[in-house]
């Protein structure tokens, strides 16, 4: 490797030479001392160099350098990737860490063009120079805490016995429904894009796997274009067998949240603190659970009357109960449970006598729903019958009724969208700022 | 959760009431006695009865429960899913594990049709009826491996401060070559399905992520049939900032296995000698290294000339360097590096004065293949003339170029096939075995 030191390292070190390496952020070019802020993966640090602005007569060689330096710091650009040797030194004045480091020499490594966005660009001319965005002390951090997050979330599945599936993306059929399904050629016939991997985690449960998590890609051919929307998105799920409800699923799945909130506010509560100016607070379990349709006459109540003629919820009114649960609990969590058999897909289990009511839940955070979860439908002839009654082709189906012809034990699981946690947990306005690369129906690049 | 003891836990337990769930692997219906073999996800416990074939004249109530229980056992199928209460028994004459129980009460929580697939059933027709085919020890074992290898992977690369990123699988062109695409209809226009992370990948680099990984699908429109290649296939991606060269990725890759190997040895070697018969061998670093052209010397000097007109190695090459250096080195391991310009992608760096080598290297492993692994070219002008020289259009590279023109590091990274690892690991003889859902050209079921 190259010799360097990461910046967020140098306030450990004793003052002396270090070599530091990384992309010119800012330089202040003044008459008689020159400043540069070198940012790296792991921090900023201010750097520096007496100016040499000409050479006394009978100058030596030492001099030359001096002023060769000096007119090679005021032709850096900005996005120039370079290293530096120099003399670390700490010194309480130097707002940026307390610390500076006195240039000795100077490399640089890669030059750059004049950066096309500024801190107002919008978030669209942002997303076109996605890679020069994500160089903000703000998105770096986001796909840190991202990676604390899964990190965590895996942790606790490989802790209780879970194992990861990577299921496949390529399907003979639909997954979920025929609409906002992508199509491709497939060698002589077609095939499509998986829009979860429902079918697939399920699939584990007569394959004897047990407990299943999946952290991957997901499609939909959704021409939508809202703050919460991606063609493309990473779906967190999971899958577990020998549940008596969706009570289960839930309490799995708010320790998991509980584990992946603690190790991102333990590793990074500090820096989130300092730059989205919000505190990272750790759910308590329970979460709140309301059954949905005692949801939706509690925003009734409080003055919003859900503008739809099904059972289902809205925006709106997902952010309004959210507002309710936050005042009456203080909890930034709610389950909306017993969803309307009518609303849900064919494979969620029905309540034992009604069957008007499923075992599942939606989960909402900070006003907007992030997971839908159920127990499944595992005996064979109650799914055939759902799934008529819901207008499917059992025929089409057969490829997934059969997991269920040769024996599966009662089951149910969630799926999550990865982006809206992350952007709900930071306070972002859109899942755009915190996925890597966001795909939608006119965004493609880069 | 429904009330019960994972299989594997009874042996800690004092003989005693037990509830035990999974499904029937075989029954032994004896005149006098009834055996049941009770699988889980986490192992295999023999059930007993003492069967009642008749009743007496005046028996009781619970002599009519007897014979019930005995007469539901006889009709039990295998891949039938029960839970069963009992009576736990630690007895070492019983070879499954030195512990039965005796069936106090089951339940036939989903019955089964007849298992379709049998021990010496086709590796295509096992592929079937997957779902069926994991329930086997081996399958299972498999994938509890697998997921003990990729939480070991991660956990190096977060310990080594490394940030997960999640790249897109839709691309408005291709990432690697024309050739092999799957292409899909996208609202009014086209996307491509991504061969490999690679651009998105080196895009962290510029993006000032530092080190990335990524452990996702990737889409090969590949029309062979081997036992080695896939139309998507699991992908194991890092990338790092700040290399001196491809020696530095090869040296991360080597950590990161042992990591993998280690685990895998400590949570599962018993059970894989147990049912692979086989020991899994921590490697020993550094792995050997040797130039690709020395490579084809070797193997020329015992015997096989690699029937190549270019300058690569074939399968049969691979296979019969990996068995020196097993005998020179007693390692199963080996980095081939040095590969030649005209055989590695455009993008891949060239020795400094002599642009017929590239800073690159495959892993091989037990033979095959499992890795490429580069120090890329960072300077935008030299990477433009390396496209067109290789008859690549920059204008449609543009996008990626862009990453170039406005700064980036020196760096490299490898890709890694999941399945193959695993496949080599484990001596199977397709990554078929060692894949959840297998995708070929004539295979997108189940």
């Amino acid at each position: 490797m190259i010799t360097r030191t990461l910046v967020k390292q140098l306030a450990a070190l004793p003052d002396g030479p270090v070599s530091v390496a990384g992309w010119v952020e800012t330089v202040r070019d003044q008459k008689k001392v020159q400043f540069v802020i070198l940012r790296d993966e792991s921090g900023a640090v201010q750097l520096v160099n007496p100016a040499t602005r000409e050479l006394e007569e009978g100058a030596d060689a030492a001099a030359s350098a001096r002023l060769a330096l000096t007119e090679q710091i005021s032709e850096l650009g900005h996005g120039t990737f370079v290293r530096v040797t120099g003399e670390l030194k700490h010194d309480e004045r130097v707002k940026l860490g307390g610390l500076e480091v006195k240039i000795g020499s100077l490399e640089v490594v890669a030059e750059a063009l004049e950066t096309p966005i500024a801190a107002d660009s919008s978030l669209d001319k942002r997303m076109d120079w996605r890679f020069l965005d994500l160089r903000h002390p703000k998105q770096n951090l986001i796909f840190r805490i991202q990676t604390t997050f899964l990190h965590a979330l895996r942790t606790y599945w490989v802790e209780h016995d879970f194992v990861e599936i990577q299921t496949p993306k390529l399907m003979a059929s639909a997954s979920e429904s025929r609409a906002e399904l992508f199509e491709l050629g497939y060698f002589e016939g077609k095939a499509y894009l998986a829009q979860s991997p429902q079918f697939f985690k399920q699939m584990a449960q007569p394959a004897g796997l047990g407990r299943v998590f999946e952290v991957g890609p997901a499609f939909r051919a959704d021409p939508s274009f809202t703050s919460r929307h991606a063609t493309e998105f990473t779906s967190i799920d999971a899958e577990m067998s020998w549940i008596d409800s969706h009570e289960d699923v839930m309490k799995m799945h708010e320790e998991l949240l509980v584990a992946g909130f603690t190790a991102v506010r333990e590793k990074h509560g500090a820096e989130i603190e300092e730059l989205f100016g919000l505190e990272i607070t750790v759910p308590t379990t329970p979460f709140p659970r309301i059954p949905l349709a005692e949801a939706k006459q509690i925003v009734a109540e409080h003055g919003y009357v859900v503008p739809r003629a099904d059972a289902d919820m809205d925006p709106e009114g997902e952010r309004r109960i959210s507002e309710y649960v936050k005042e009456t609990y203080g909890h930034e969590f709610v389950f909306l449970t017993d969803y309307a058999s009518s609303i849900r897909p064919f494979y969620h289990m029905r309540h034992e006598g009604d069957s008007n009511l499923t075992n599942s839940y939606d989960l909402i955070y900070n006003g907007v729903e992030i997971s839908t979860g159920a127990q499944r439908e595992h005996r064979i002839d109650v799914l055939v019958e759902q799934a008529k009654e819901k207008g499917l082709d059992p025929e089409e189906l057969e490829f997934y009724l059969d997991f269920f012809r040769y024996g599966v034990p009662p089951h149910g699981g969630f799926g999550m969208g990865l982006a809206r946690v992350l952007m709900l947990m930071l306070h972002e306005h859109s899942i755009r700022e915190t996925t890597y690369l966001f795909r939608g129906p006119t965004r493609l690049l880069p």
